[in-house]
């Protein structure tokens, strides 16, 4: 028996206990003749005193930071307390040690504050993982799915596995592929989400489902995004979107409880996507703080500044407090704007002041009274700093939703520790797509539209104003999940790949299955998917969600660890009935 | 709202209630003016009685199977009830229905006997997940999920995902391969498990991991194999084999007393490798019969039966009660052991009758002595039948096994009700075959030798006589799970790899990671992997693991649903850079 008890479980009621420990050597440290080792396993950290009769054992085979051990001795009480670690009140006086197994010198420090870079704790994985704030992470990471599956399961949603290898159907993103060996010059498909399956399973009378499951997609890897990610997938049968939101919005204050110890009393507030675009310039907004966007765009017209008159759109925000911003700090907001990732030409600002006059970067053009109303649609205050931009509409109104977020951060209303969540609600059914010149799907092809609008879907020119039962759930500007309630007609979902631009033929070999099933009885239906990787990072208070990764891929794609994906052997290839292509 | 209670729900304590139902039409009868439906749905049945009020409706738009219907009325007592089912007392009167669905008429019947073959039942498997008997398995499957995350939480085992996007280290069988767009030429592997990252993550401190979680192996599809299954995984630091055996051992009890309500109060029995060969000839035994196998090897020898002579090994079994099978029940077994699958080119036979004579189908060359001699070795008993077959050693101890079973199965010994937990230990290390003409690892190349063993490492001729930390859990014959205490030392992985032909290389190539990080102290570790799809059709007493799946593959790998494998575009194959080769 390696051990009696782990590192983290003795206390002053095991005094005089013998006990044997094993686990890693964190620190050693050697005051005359005693030597003392910091002993850390997954559990905490025990002080172990290793005294003079065991010198020459030390000196023959010195420990270092990391070596594995086996340590007998008894518990005793520290005479200088450490109350700072659950274990700090005793140490093991030690009669008898093993090395279990050496370590060289890590990389980089096993600690909190690591010394390591990123590239080097990726290649050492395995390291890294042993960092206090990874494993946290980690262990976050587990409660987290606990807290999910002992949400649903208490709800009667059945945990059912669906298939990895399946058809490749690409609609949207990249599928990644297998070739398979027994079906030559065949693929299957790694699925992008379980989503034909979870409705087929609607339709197969399982009523309530989920299942805690690994998606895949092949996209270029910008920001953090990973190829392979983890979804909490769910569907219901025979309910509207209202039932829904009230279950998964009872299941996110289930886990804000069990994670956070913190009760979410009121009600999630919903708001439609045309309110989020218009308020916030995004479907996610962060409603940690107002600071709403409004619109200028007809009372700016006709005053003679070119730059308001051209705009499709002029859009303003008033930032409480910042007046008395300094020419200095202006300049760097307009240099803000005008990065490559905003885009913008120039930014226009009214300073509202206390004493309640009005100066402006456009004062040649808009008088004190103009400035006024500005500043009174703008709901601002004396004191407010009134920030405005102008240009395309919908680079203009991304570049204000962002240039609102950055004035958040910088007023400190962006706190993590502040839980915001909301519902967005009625998206759009479609999106047009310039590069593509065709109309697709916003959510998925499987979303239903609203019923009151099924008729637009005659029209193509009026695409655009058709709304979706759909809904994302957002939590302070980042969407953890999205759903649908689902088209559940064969007619309605044949009109809808009609629409993507899908020949009935196309249709048929992509979703044959699907479309047989929608004739033989299917239910009403609908689900929701939340991202599992960012709703840990977020209750873990971190913005990349690779911290909540075991064994994540870099921005190629790469396990830098196993130095993966790597070149395979002829015979495989030749096995497989497919050869390379060379890049050019 | 689609309904106030699932069809399971309704009791005697509900009559009188306003209802609303939503579910599937089952049946339809008509008595006179009145209309009987049985609705279903996941929860159960409810019998809707549809009044002459609504014949018009009925009689406009027929309801048929499978419809999705909601229904409105009230619940009353039923004067005919039904006992067999939970809501049997009750019936709803009916004031008010919509056809959410219509449903064209399933190409099988949706009962537990259904009449759907079955290549029918996979093309349209949402509808045979409808019938009772797979949506009973599929609950079953959840449960056992459940059961056993439930245990494994409770002992501080932590879920940890893996990823599925690895590398390709084939040693053994076939590794799926991704094509990877983003790095060109190069493929991801899908993992066969989990094996280097849970190593990894004990190496991490993590102590105790699992996962309930997809593999793949691209092997031939032989028998009840899938590409992709389900294993539970789990590993443990700082343990020996004791450790892990106990704790798992645990575990199966833990289920087997949550979802079939059995205590097996019992310690498993254990048994070595060496014994399971000797005494059953296989390393799966069930053991829940005796009728152990006997080696007559010697004591055939030297009566001019050159059969026996010649043979490595002539091997008995005593069937229990069977001295009066007839000639033509001879006959019969005899072809049953001539058969391709077993091998073998005759059968002998000693009865020994209840009067205490023996007579045998050999007795040319054995007197009445040399008979009971048989008999006393084989520990028969007047009224039993010994059965002997004799030939090469490998090939007669298999046919000996499988006529062991069958004997088994004919006397009824092998009720499935019946659970016989065994474990199989000291398996050997390697195996060699002869096809490759080289040393295979057994179990896997990460599997501990026993220490005692690991200096007959150096001297290929003892590579036979090692043994491994290595065990199998066994049930009625079953590998239910396998696992062994792993190397945690560089040198004596490297050996290991050296041993299996890999050169250094090769070994830092496929396992640079694994190596380099027993260099920063490993712990000693072990696990145990359950196959989870065959433990949960053993549960259910079905021989076959597709019916505990949702959407399995057929016997070539195709899901005959989707209809996948599938050719994919030109343009996905320029994406990944290859092109097809035309099989000869």
């Amino acid at each position: 028996m390696y051990r009696t008890h782990t590192c983290g479980e003795l206390r002053m009621e095991h005094v005089g206990q013998a006990v044997t420990l094993s686990g890693w050597v964190q620190t050693v440290r050697k005051f005359g003749s005693i030597t003392f080792v910091d002993l850390r396993d997954r559990y905490g950290i025990t002080q172990l005193l290793i005294g003079e009769t065991l010198n020459d054992q030390l000196d023959a085979n010195p420990l270092g930071r990391e070596f594995v051990i086996q340590a007998k001795g008894t518990v005793t009480e520290r005479s200088n307390k450490n109350k700072n670690i659950p274990t700090g009140d005793v140490e093991i006086t030690i009669s008898e040690f093993t090395i279990l197994n050496a370590s060289k010198t890590p990389p980089f420090t096993i600690a909190d504050d690591t010394d390591g870079g990123d590239e080097l704790r990726m290649k050492y994985r395995y390291l890294d993982l042993r960092r206090n704030a990874v494993k946290e992470n980690l262990i976050l990471r587990y409660k987290v799915n606990r807290a999910a599956r002992n949400f649903l399961d208490s709800k009667g949603f059945m945990d059912i596995e669906t298939p990895f290898l399946i058809k490749s159907t690409p609609e949207g993103a990249r599928d990644f592929v297998v070739p398979s060996r027994m079906n030559p010059n065949e693929f299957y498909a790694l699925p992008q989400s379980p989503q034909t399956f979870k409705q087929l399973l609607m339709m197969s009378g399982y009523d309530r489902y989920y299942q805690i499951v690994k998606c895949f997609r092949d996209e270029d890897l910008r920001a953090d995004r990973q190829p392979e990610f983890t979804q909490i997938d769910c569907e219901m049968s025979f309910v509207d979107q209202e039932d829904i939101l009230q279950n998964f919005e009872a299941m996110t204050k289930f886990i804000f409880k069990e994670i956070k110890g913190i009760d979410m009393t009121d009600a999630f507030p919903r708001m439609t996507w045309d309110d989020a675009m218009k308020y916030y310039g995004n479907d996610k907004p962060d409603i940690r703080f107002e600071m709403k966007l409004v619109d200028l765009t007809e009372s700016g017209r006709g005053k003679g500044f070119k730059v308001f008159d051209d705009a499709e759109l002029v859009v303003a925000i008033a930032a409480k407090g910042c007046s008395e911003y300094t020419r200095k700090q202006l300049d760097e907001l307009t240099d803000w704007v005008k990065r490559p990732q905003i885009g913008m030409t120039g930014l226009i600002h009214i300073k509202y002041n206390t004493d309640g006059t009005l100066k402006s970067s456009v004062d040649k053009f808009f008088d004190e009274a103009a400035l006024k109303g500005f500043a009174e649609q703008c709901n601002a205050q004396p004191g407010d700093l009134i920030l405005i931009l102008a240009g395309r509409e919908e680079r203009t109104r991304k570049a204000m939703s962002e240039l609102r977020l950055e004035m958040g951060e910088r007023l400190g209303l962006r706190d993590k520790n502040v839980f915001a969540p909301l519902w967005v609600i009625d998206f759009p059914l479609f999106e047009y797509s310039e590069d593509d010149d065709r109309w697709f799907a916003r959510h998925h092809p499987f979303t239903s539209p609203k019923p009151e609008h099924i008729a637009l879907m005659d029209d193509v020119s009026q695409y655009g104003k058709i709304k979706a039962n759909a809904y994302d759930i957002v939590l302070n500007g980042t969407e953890i999940g999205g759903g649908s309630i689902r088209i559940f007609q064969r007619d309605l979902q044949e009109k809808m790949f009609a629409a993507l631009g899908m020949s009935q033929e196309e249709a048929h070999h992509k979703f044959g299955f699907l479309l047989g099933a929608f004739e033989y009885g299917a239910p009403p239906h609908g689900g929701i998917a939340f991202g599992f990787d960012r709703l840990c990072s977020l209750l873990g208070g971190s913005e990349s969600i690779r911290d909540f990764i075991a064994f994540p891929k870099n921005n190629s794609g790469r396990d830098v660890m196993l130095d993966a994906p790597a070149e395979i052997d002829q015979t495989q290839l030749d096995e497989l009935f497919i050869s390379l292509v060379k890049p050019a």
